[in-house]
């Protein structure tokens, strides 16, 4: 890491610091503990706090501080929160970042109820930043969050439906990751009082960069190393999940590739033990090319947006955040 | 029924056909259909849409029109039917309003998620009617929101409690029911532009109300008539559900009453073919009479609050609608 790289990582484990400790404070010594404390339990299993670090950096980069946007970050993380805790139930998910999601380690009810708490506390710590211009943070918080149910509703019906094309996966992503990404830069420099081009802006680079994201997390499925990971290799495969990756590999595969991949799909998945013959697949058609295309196709979008923004630091730091997201390994 | 209660009447159908075209336009119409279809089946199956008229009539009673609160009134009765969606599933429900309930017409994955959109829509309703004033506005909807998640919380807690108190039990009527009805209140009458006083003396009716309501609610569960109520007699007994006629049951009864009335608690409920029994039983130690001594308590507090208001047509549809609820026959 060079000088310039280490004093951003500095910066950002200083402010998310603040972040979690509200975070926390939202949800402990609080009551019935029977609701707060499954609450509690999902947001002290951490995770990398990307939504609040958008909206901490959107905030600084239209010439506002960090810490007027201390609470808006935590409305966000309250909010995917929210979103992780019931998107784990449909998926009838065992493990959330190493740990036993919160329907397995308590039960359903509770977790149907914690969840609601976590949006409800969401808004709560959203009024926190809210002063001037609280209808239109308010209007993109509430955005965000229908995109995200939206989203969420389309994977699930994409479960089941035999066939999807890219256009409708890239909508589905942009309404399940992107959008939720995109509200958290636009929050972010309201209250940092950004001009209209800048919340334009950022919010471009919301959209895009969540799209990336979304893309490079399909791909780490087949790419990423296990240990590193924090989750089973090919657990989409396995699943027969509609990822970038599938979709593509569906529209180039021919011959008996594509019987593979079909029967794939008809049968909801693949056992384990072929994961890496599918890998192999993937890679002698080009579709883990096509992916990483797409990812600095995405990438390329979000920083080209912001370049009305003042040329600093704050804006070095974008680069550099939109950089780390595509190098990570988990 | 005597011309002014027609009247009131008229008024009542008049304006809550308007807030229900808006409430229907809100979910129709929208895609995807697997999300809003299912969120729109609650909605369409109706409701007294009490919560919606206390908005209006407040928003009314301090100098607005009624149109102000059409989409507030909207956001309350999204926000109800989000809850209701999430309880039934809780609460394993079959049956809402005379149809099936929503996880049980589609699926638990499907409550879960238009459970969520019905939240989302209903904050996005809400900013609709949300001007100089929104911090406040939403404010007291996010508060509302906040307190029917731990009442919902603590009621699911007390079913397993051996022993609640009757402040318990006030407690978390307080939260589940009337907090919502308080914030009916508390936002119509922001919307309406009321001055500090008008606000606090419309939220204490609407708190008031609420508890009066709950234990209403209560003692239909076994005084209703099973055809006009809608739902079977004595479910509340056969669950063995901590009710107000249950918890000052077990405070009044002695000797071989008490000890049937501790059975109840432990086997968690009765046979259906005791319900009359436990009728009887109630009736004998005066707990029926009880519960309508607290309703009436209750709603003269709240009629009492709502004296600072300005005497005229508005102030009496509040004693008409808080009558209308004692006198409920389901």
């Amino acid at each position: 890491m060079n000088t310039i790289e280490s004093k951003f990582n500095l910066i950002y484990r200083r402010e998310l610091k603040q972040v979690d400790r509200i975070l926390k404070r939202a949800l402990s010594k609080r009551k019935p503990l029977t609701l707060y404390a499954p609450a509690y339990y999902i947001i002290e299993s951490g995770g990398k706090r990307i939504r609040p670090w958008l909206v901490l950096l959107s905030a600084k980069a239209v010439g506002g501080k960090y810490s007027d946007a201390y609470y808006a970050g935590c409305a966000v993380e309250l909010l995917h929160n929210f979103t992780l805790v019931h998107d784990d139930i449909m998926d009838n998910a065992d493990k959330r970042r190493g740990r036993l999601t919160l329907h397995v380690k308590y039960d359903e009810n509770t977790a149907i109820l914690a969840g609601d708490s976590l949006l409800a506390v969401a808004y709560e710590n959203l009024l926190k930043n809210c002063n001037g211009n609280s209808k239109e943070i308010f209007t993109d918080f509430t955005r965000g969050l229908i995109e995200v149910c939206e989203g969420q509703s389309l994977d699930k019906e994409y479960e089941t439906k035999p066939v999807v094309s890219i256009n409708e996966y890239i909508e589905m992503v942009r309404k399940k990751t992107a959008a939720m990404l995109q509200m958290c830069c636009s929050i972010g420099a309201r209250i940092g009082n950004g001009s209209m081009d800048e919340i334009t802006a950022l919010s471009s680079f919301g959209r895009n960069i969540g799209i990336a994201f979304q893309i490079q997390d399909d791909l780490l499925d087949v790419t990423a190393n296990e240990n590193e990971f924090g989750k089973t290799i090919g657990g989409d495969l396995m699943e027969g999940k509609k990822t970038f990756l599938l979709i593509d590999a569906l529209s180039r595969a021919k011959g008996r590739n594509k019987i593979k991949l079909e029967l794939l799909v008809k049968n909801k998945g693949i056992k384990s033990n072929r994961v890496l013959e599918f890998k192999k697949l993937y890679d002698d058609i080009g579709v883990l090319n096509s992916a990483r295309h797409e990812i600095e196709k995405f990438t390329g979008l979000a920083l080209r947006s912001i370049k009305v923004l003042k040329y600093n630091e704050d804006r070095e730091m974008f680069i550099w955040l939109a950089e780390s997201l595509i190098k990570r390994i988990k």
